[in-house]
């Protein structure tokens, strides 16, 4: 089993742009995020458009960028999955 | 995408069994958790001996059944698991 505890419960990649866009320090454009988590810029924007699907954010023109906001729902989620990483780690080590 | 939002972030079946374990009213035996989580006998073995690789488990022989416990680090990451998949489950509603 060479997966960490963390791939084998939840989808890293995933996890990690939706608890980004909580962190309130950082930028939420697609780009940004994509160098953040250390993901390729097509597969960031790609998941993106799934969690604008399902209702975790909206986005919003400013000029020629889209600034991406997490809604209540992705909060939410974000919040425990933020929680649910910690605790992986912890017994991780 | 034809997934649902618990599919997208969480490794389904492993999740439930984590969380299957830390229900009180349960008999923690393969032969139980595989039934409970609709997952084949064979596959929870499996899972069920990587969670005790990792520490998130231990086993303790009961006559010729072997019954499973959670260890402190499972039962916190069944606990935030368990959060995650409500706020998921809220959330495709």
């Amino acid at each position: 089993m060479g997966e960490s505890l963390q791939e084998f419960f939840v989808n890293v990649k995933s996890a990690k742009i939706l608890v980004n866009l909580s962190n309130p320090s950082t930028d939420n454009y697609a780009s940004e995020i994509s160098s953040n988590v250390g993901c390729t810029y097509s597969h960031t924007v790609r998941i993106l458009h799934k969690f604008d699907d399902r209702g975790l954010v909206e986005t919003n023109k400013e000029g020629r960028k889209k600034m991406i906001e997490l809604t209540e729902d992705g909060r939410d989620i974000a919040q425990d999955l933020g929680d649910l990483i910690h605790s992986l780690q912890q017994a991780e080590n």
